[in-house]
């Protein structure tokens, strides 16, 4: 039985072309990129080229700083102990501002900060799901807020915030903005010359890259202390050697994942409405967030009466592979924490499946997909005691 | 012109075996371990037995933890971190004990805790270039001493320390012992059974795995602070989406290493000390560290009136790979940290090249390189001002 993949938030498929491209690196050309030799100098070209295309996809300057590590957990990390260390350690700030609906390497981080004295301010999202400019402005302390980090866009539920107009607010401020934009590179523009984001943190894993490549995005004269020590990498940022086949490849990825936006705008989008509107057509069902302020792969869908994990198990059984939030809870089970802040209805965020689309999702999958749930739906209700 | 790689202690190629075991990782079953689903469930068996590799290794027992992450200096810097934050920070505990000739994962860790405040001790080697127990010993003191921290191997002379015995004055005093195996892992037993090591770190790329993947042994009863807080990768202990492929990749290597140790200590052992006699053989030459003091691939040569860096670059010329050190402190030309401790004559830490075998190294290729170094040698001290 062929098997449909629909969990592309947790982690994609390697694009065949981004393998192809790490491929001279294992057995051949695999010097130490600061080696002095010909082993290590021949590594240069492809992974300046693979720079270039990393700047280019997110809109860098020249001046700015792209910082290629191990992966996004490791640039939310290295950002928020960064504004502790540097800020709040010295004693200059006391606070960090961030949401509630924040991915677990921010939201963990943020716990062990706040264990360690920081005051950790959690914005609420509105009705809709956004963490707005006014959540943001009400009661903001400039001097005691030593950096501000904000999802780009949420792994749960694909909603987008307004990061334009948050880093516009924090700028004026005088404030260091973050954005963890891992699940907006590749699903709607991401380009810094429009966004005045300081630091941005993106994984090569979710646009079809290798899993175990990040990205560091670092403005211009803005500076923060690494996490980690050691040789010259990265100009000094970002210590540990390079990891040539994944910094190619991860280049190639953010190209390809740039150039197919308009693909994934249009025709993934328009996938993914199929699938939803047939999810609504379901009596008691329900999406999280509007179409527009989500990215065109993702869906977060409730079924009343019926638990996430009975439904994810049928649809397993039945060769489609989908979620109940992020990944990285998965094993713990934990309600998603979108779903918690969104959703009075405390069972309901208990019956949250997600489906997440990538540029290589069939409208045949989908069309399968919708009989699956469809029959699932159905046989669960049928044997549900809350339905 | 076939070229010639002696320059092991900076990377290694990828073992065309551990290619292959990572190749169906990359299209077809490339789920988030974390997942729930058969994509995910599916990658479970082939990292059991990787990680059952990896304990077989370094003789970890069932009770301790060996935690896969980014690279040795993400090791490094998680243990040195952690006794900052756990120990010192508290203010129970003030001081590290480590050496002056650590790598720069570990040295300039240290430098930035010293900035921190942290009371940093750096043993000098003895006149053989070992750190040795009495020097640990001399002027101890437990009660402020939050860890322990000496390589087991030099990546710059491969002189390895008697750690057992060091791990076993740490144990005496209560204090816990961390060292960087990243030079011994697959050239010298490493046996946790026999060294009692609290912490021990190791890197994938030094023995034919892929850059970007390293472990962390972590012995039952021993905490520490993570570096990377967020999902509940690791058991909690190391955040981040698994990379699949080199957590598989890294446990073959781990075995193919541990594997061809005697090939090591025998026949690329008797390479060695080819090329080795061959350079003492000539004029004003010397290699640092007793041979039986070494691991079983580095020489570390001086040659009289030559700099290393022109030595380099005639040896580059005829397609013959070396170091002067360091692949780390390479790009910054640092004269090595153990020669400027080992090597009174401050000229002598400026002639200094390593050359550093493994386990596919040829007699040929010795044989041609023997005879590029004695023609070098002969050539730069023709034109040389100081010989």
């Amino acid at each position: 039985m062929d098997r449909i993949y629909l969990d592309n938030n947790a982690t994609t498929v390697v694009d065949p072309k981004v393998k192809q491209a790490m491929e001279p690196f294992w057995l051949q050309r695999y010097g130490n990129p600061n080696s002095l030799h010909r082993f290590g100098t021949e590594t240069h070209p492809e992974m300046g080229v693979a720079l270039d295309r990393l700047y280019a996809g997110i809109g860098a300057a020249d001046a700015d700083d792209v910082i290629v590590n191990g992966c996004a957990t490791e640039g939310n990390n290295t950002i928020l102990k960064a504004a502790w260390v540097d800020g709040i350690l010295e004693g200059k700030k006391s606070r960090i501002v961030s949401t509630a609906v924040e991915h677990p390497s921010v939201a963990h981080t943020l716990d062990w900060l706040e264990q360690r004295g920081v005051e950790v301010i959690r914005l609420q999202p509105n009705h809709e799901g956004l963490i707005t400019p006014e959540a943001l402005a009400e009661g903001f302390d400039a001097d005691k807020t030593a950096l501000v980090s904000i999802m780009w866009a949420n792994n749960e539920t694909g909603i987008i915030n307004p990061v334009k107009e948050l880093a516009e607010f924090c700028r004026e401020k005088g404030v260091p903005f973050h954005t963890d934009a891992v699940q907006a590179v590749g699903k709607v523009p991401v380009n810094l010359q429009e966004v005045g984001a300081d630091y941005l943190t993106f994984s090569a894993h979710k646009f079809h890259g290798p899993k175990g490549a990040g990205g560091l995005f670092v403005r211009s004269g803005c500076s923060f202390t690494p996490l980690l020590h050691g040789g010259e990498q990265m100009g000094g940022l970002r210590a540990g050697t390079v990891n040539v086949p994944f910094f190619v490849g991860m280049g190639l990825a953010m190209e390809l994942a740039v150039d197919s936006l308009h693909y994934a705008q249009t025709t993934m989008a328009t996938l993914r409405n199929r699938l939803e509107d047939a999810i609504l057509a379901l009596p008691d069902t329900m999406v999280l967030g509007k179409r527009e302020h989500r990215t065109p792969n993702t869906i977060l869908a409730s079924f009343k009466g019926i638990e996430g994990e009975a439904f994810l198990w049928d649809l397993n059984q039945a060769g489609v592979a989908a979620s109940t939030g992020s990944a990285c809870s998965s094993e713990s089970l934990e309600a998603d924490a979108t779903l918690r802040t969104m959703v009075s209805d405390a069972d309901l965020a208990h019956t949250a499946v997600r489906f997440s689309l990538s540029r290589f999702t069939t409208e045949e999958e989908i069309e399968r997909v919708i009989s699956v749930v469809e029959g699932t739906v159905k046989r669960l209700r049928a044997i549900s005691s809350t339905y």
